[in-house]
């Protein structure tokens, strides 16, 4: 059992996956590793990269260069398919996340994992091989022969796994917002409280709740208290609030247009820190 | 108004997009399409090109021998996110929807898209740029800000939606499955009932049911009669059987390892194709 150096010298390390941690263990779970970084860098933001740009050449080079002028206002960077499909997970997509890791954040895909168990585990197997330190699933899709395999194998690699619990757009109450019969108890029940249970055990390392609904943020917080955290995507463009967000009980802010597309993203990601430095971080 | 050529012609135009159908309408929907090239070729088995090899070079090139060789037992190609993540979608995955086209085999992307709006509308962008015939969505993520986008796009681009109505794993039963109130009458009803009535309401070119859960295909059958195409994956490997879900209502059956990874993949489709000509083209 190994105790290495300061906080700050195993994040400079950089080692997301094999960051050593005090204690008993030596290995990190994602939900520890963010929380470090988060509390190091007095941030809770996490850049959705998203940017959508007709010439890809012009996609990489913009999405690279947010990264590294806003990367001291965030804990965390988050990708999605609209970077992926048209860079390439290993043409593109990769050298996003080794410049992420190079200035020392972890980097989540957002694939929102919806498919059978083989398919699920060879989507796993890509994102993780191509460097990315955590995926996001949908519960929807199940724990047999669906999910199960995804949080195997991120157990094996160290990765983290963020289970959808109630999306940021107006179409979420459609499902995420529905009333369900229990299959326990057979009384009616939201469909987002069903997915918190679920997420708390399969052992989650992370839950999202749009910050549009911060009565959802709220009772989800109530149901996984401090054994999950609330990852909160909605805030500026969609509407979401982040002072209410936050006292809600979300632990992390998504947020994506509201920087990237901002006259000065580092300027914009630098007020977002200030605010929640204030919220977070005042003690 | 244009009249065209006859069936086959138009068939061999090998142009899903702009093909020219009779009547009144100049531009085929998906439906049309597939149905086309299903009787025209009397088969109604769909293949799923799922293969995932740790060479990516033997994926594409094994991908591509397997069409190859079963093209004239299938009447549409679906590929998975383990084909195009590994071999990225401009930069392997369009090659072998390039190749299908150059056999008159449609092509669908299994992409089971579940995002907000602005995001699935890229993810449809990509792969509808791509080549792509059709995109199956997940009906979970709902309407306003959530499909629309790709119901839209697809309209726009003359392209196929699929909306997954109960799949083929064995976790399915706990969303799929699962009882919800209905929002109108406040009473009890099926999720993938709730779906049927989605995929009608938003006019879908098919609905992916599980061959496994044969029970529900009649189920679906008779909420969407012949409006919408039932495809049902989970035949061979996963259990289902051909003969009963074809009986119960599947139009179209997705196939995949029990073709793929037969000895003799082409003998594997012949033989699925014999079964299901003497089941639905006897006539």
């Amino acid at each position: 059992m190994k105790l290495v150096g300061t906080e700050s010298q195993r994040i400079e390390a950089g080692e997301f996956v094999e960051l050593v941690c005090y204690g008993e263990r030596t290995v990190c779970t994602f939900k520890e590793t963010i929380e470090a970084h988060s509390r190091e860098k007095e941030t809770n933001i996490v850049l959705a990269l998203d940017l959508f740009l007709p010439d890809r050449e012009a996609q990489l080079e913009k999405s690279m260069a947010i990264l590294e002028s806003v990367h001291d206002n965030i804990c965390a960077v988050k990708l999605n398919r609209q970077i992926v499909l048209p860079l390439g997970l290993y043409s593109g997509a990769d050298k996003i996340v080794a410049r992420a890791h190079g200035l020392n954040v972890p980097a989540i895909m957002d694939a929102k994992i919806n498919d059978v168990g083989h398919t699920n585990a060879a989507i796993a197997t890509c994102y993780f091989d191509a460097g990315f330190d955590a995926v996001i699933v949908s519960p929807f899709v199940g724990w047999e022969d669906g999910l199960q395999p995804v949080f195997e194998l991120a157990r094996a690699k160290s990765k983290g796994v963020l289970v959808l619990c109630y999306m940021s757009h107006k179409g979420a109450a459609e499902g995420y917002g529905q009333m369900v019969l229990d299959s326990k108890t057979g009384k009616p029940k939201a469909q987002y409280e069903v997915f918190a249970d679920r997420a708390l055990t399969w052992r989650a390392d992370g839950l999202i709740v749009g910050a549009t609904y911060p009565e959802k943020i709220s009772r989800i917080h109530e149901i996984v208290k401090d054994e999950i955290s609330i990852y909160s995507p909605g805030v500026g463009v969609q509407g979401g609030d982040i002072e209410v967000a936050i006292k809600a009980g979300a632990r992390y802010l998504i947020i994506g247009r509201s920087i990237y597309s901002a006259g000065d993203p580092r300027e914009a990601s630098r007020m977002f820190r200030e605010r929640v430095r204030k919220l977070i971080f005042k003690g």
